[in-house]
């Protein structure tokens, strides 16, 4: 049984010391917009990136730091994506991590990149190489240092995302913890949605890119805000092997028992994203069972949280199946909407609203009464197959438009 | 030159009438919730139909009434989209079309059935069935028929849509004109949009139906409400050959006017029903040209005008050219993002805000005032290759969510 602690952070692992700091890049000087985390030891060390064809100038230079599978920091800033800047963009990018790699006196390539905020503005980077010394100066391992990191992250976000898991390997204790930023432009396959993930696990580093890979396929590939996926997403996770655990080089028992940890911390971390979906009032679990393939699930269940009209209809707490049944429909799934079963799930019950395709008389009470829960399922019963997915995502909002709408100024 | 006339109705062309009341479907008595248009002989008819896998049972009616091409009569309900209610929304389809086919005294087959509204509540046919009669009754030629038809078919959306073109083949005046509604679930393939053509051409049964495709394809088929696409969308023609053109058999100078002339009225009927989006305040126009292909050309388009954020930053007046990159970026189509030059266009003026995939200083004053009109034009070049299409769709606003948010009470 794996077990999310939410007291864990960035640097409950052993060797691990995150800050953050305001350096000038968003106004308000309350704002934190400058993150670091950094590992005592060079870390094994690997990244799964955006696949949207635009791509920001700091994932480049992160990749050619990765190519050796090592680092020892991760620098992040929010307010600026520094992405659709050109050379110039790229140079800046580059700069950062040169600036960060001196302060700290370690290797240029050791150092990765990450940045979040709005496209197409030159980074101001003479604000970050100001704020570096600060930066490095107040690096350390307490809790507090760690929420700074993980709160100079974060854009439109309302809550901090952190949390971490313990296992134990061969009488070694190991942690996994990770912070995460993400709200609008959330979408499977990586919305402006970053993730850092430290443990003082030793691996191999493709075990480790596998393990990380196939995670990030049902957490975070699984969630979606508004359908919009963006330049600048990734997720890093360095893995530094000071627990002394014996160094995973198959996939034995080790190796499964850390992939189902990472799993459960990074669904934990997607579903925290979803629910915090810019303007969210609650978070929509949709789970597609019985469908004839694990892809055909997960294209019908994304279509359903991605549903602007499914998504409005849950912000009003309406039980509109209709649009459910809609949705499945365009998805380019074949299936055959005579055998659809439609239920709506919450933690004050669970009501069946369609079964086979047609209405079935319900208690709209009831019904309303689950739909008014802060975390609410669909439940969705092809009936083909044996193939189940879940994903989620958030309500449709007045505040989604709110937000959206000037989001430069 | 196709000159579009509003002044012109579905009953405009020779031998059609029309007429719409309140049979009951709809709460308020005020609303009209019944139309049915007529032609004075059998038609050639066709039509082309949603892509959902989930279909309204009033398609499937219409589908098999069409199977000889011909058709007299189109009878629509609005208040209930007759979709997912299983066989008894079959068996209520078919009775629609066979009570009105009998109060016509014409073939049951000869009458095409269309329905709009709330998914999956079972079909008031009592309603129909007692307002038949009246609605047969008051079947007329005048502009005040087709109005009363028009605004039967409506949901929510807030204005009328309908207008005609009228050309001259040979000496023969032809008149075609168009009534249609649509407002929320809009999107490329037909969502949630019902529209009816009449005309008073002769013409060959293939070739009405392969002008009809050609003209949806670049109308219908190129707006963008919300991104879901619907159950139950149609669009359906009636040619009467009443006008005694020379019957069009083949693709000749007459076939290509004709053609011409509906792909206009298509294009104008298309522009309202995304200009009346649901809560929206303007009509975004995006034209991508450039591109490798005009498939490329649509998709690009296509994901720019469905963006959320995109259509947000529209609502906002905010000239955030970033997120068109980004949803140029994750259309999965191949470019390069530092060949893409963006500008915003409207009455007021041009302005190039993105060059080359870089930001390039702009007058934001002039850009505010470019994207505060209620048309706005998204111009995209790729820079690639000669292919250009144009989409439209409309912003993103609270009242989107207002109206999504609880439809069915």
């Amino acid at each position: 049984m794996i077990n999310i602690d939410e007291n864990l952070t960035v640097t409950s692992p052993v060797g691990f010391k995150a800050s953050g700091i305001h350096c000038g890049l968003k106004k308000s000087l309350l704002k934190k917009d400058l993150a670091l985390i950094y590992s005592d030891v060079v870390a094994t060390s690997c990244g799964v990136y955006t696949k949207n064809k635009v791509k920001g100038a700091p994932l480049t230079i992160t990749k050619q730091h990765l190519v050796n599978k090592k680092a020892q920091a991760i620098i992040v800033n929010s307010g600026n994506a520094n992405t659709c800047n050109g050379d110039d963009g790229l140079a800046k990018a580059k700069k950062m991590a040169t600036l960060c790699a001196k302060e700290l006196s370690i290797k240029n390539d050791d150092v990765l990149v990450a940045s979040t905020g709005v496209i197409g503005v030159p980074l101001n980077i003479d604000a970050i190489k100001d704020g570096i010394p600060q930066l490095v100066g107040s690096l350390s391992s307490n809790i507090e240092s760690a929420k700074n990191a993980s709160m100079a992250i974060m854009t439109t976000d309302t809550i901090e995302k952190q949390a971490g898991v313990e296992i134990e390997l061969n009488g070694k204790k190991v942690t996994i913890a990770a912070m995460a930023k993400g709200s609008g432009m959330i979408h499977p396959n990586m919305a402006t949605m970053l993730s850092f993930i430290t443990t003082d696990l030793s691996i191999s580093p493709s075990l480790l890119k596998e393990a990380l890979k196939q995670s990030v396929n049902v957490s975070y590939n699984r969630i979606s805000v508004d359908g919009d996926s963006s330049t600048n997403d990734m997720v890093l996770i360095m893995a530094n092997g000071l627990a002394h655990n014996e160094t995973i080089t198959e996939k034995n028992d080790d190796y499964n028992l850390f992939l189902e940890a990472l799993t459960a911390l990074n669904i934990y971390i997607s579903k925290k994203i979803a629910k915090d979906g810019e303007g969210a009032t609650k978070l929509i679990e949709c789970t597609v069972k019985n469908a004839l393939s694990i892809e055909d699930a997960e294209t019908l269940s994304k279509s359903v949280v991605t549903s602007s009209l499914v998504k409005a209809a849950m912000f009003g707490s309406d039980a509109n199946w209709g649009r459910i049944l809609c949705a499945l429909g365009y998805s380019n799934i074949d299936f055959d909407p005579e055998k659809v079963d439609v239920s709506f799930a919450s933690e004050t019950g669970t009501i069946l609203v369609c079964k086979a395709g047609s209405p079935v008389s319900f208690d709209e009470k009831k019904a309303k009464e689950i739909l008014l829960q802060n975390e609410v399922k669909i439940l969705v019963n092809m009936n083909l197959g044996s193939s189940e997915v879940t994903t989620w995502g958030c309500d449709l909002t007045y505040d989604y438009v709110k937000i959206n709408g000037d989001y430069r100024s």
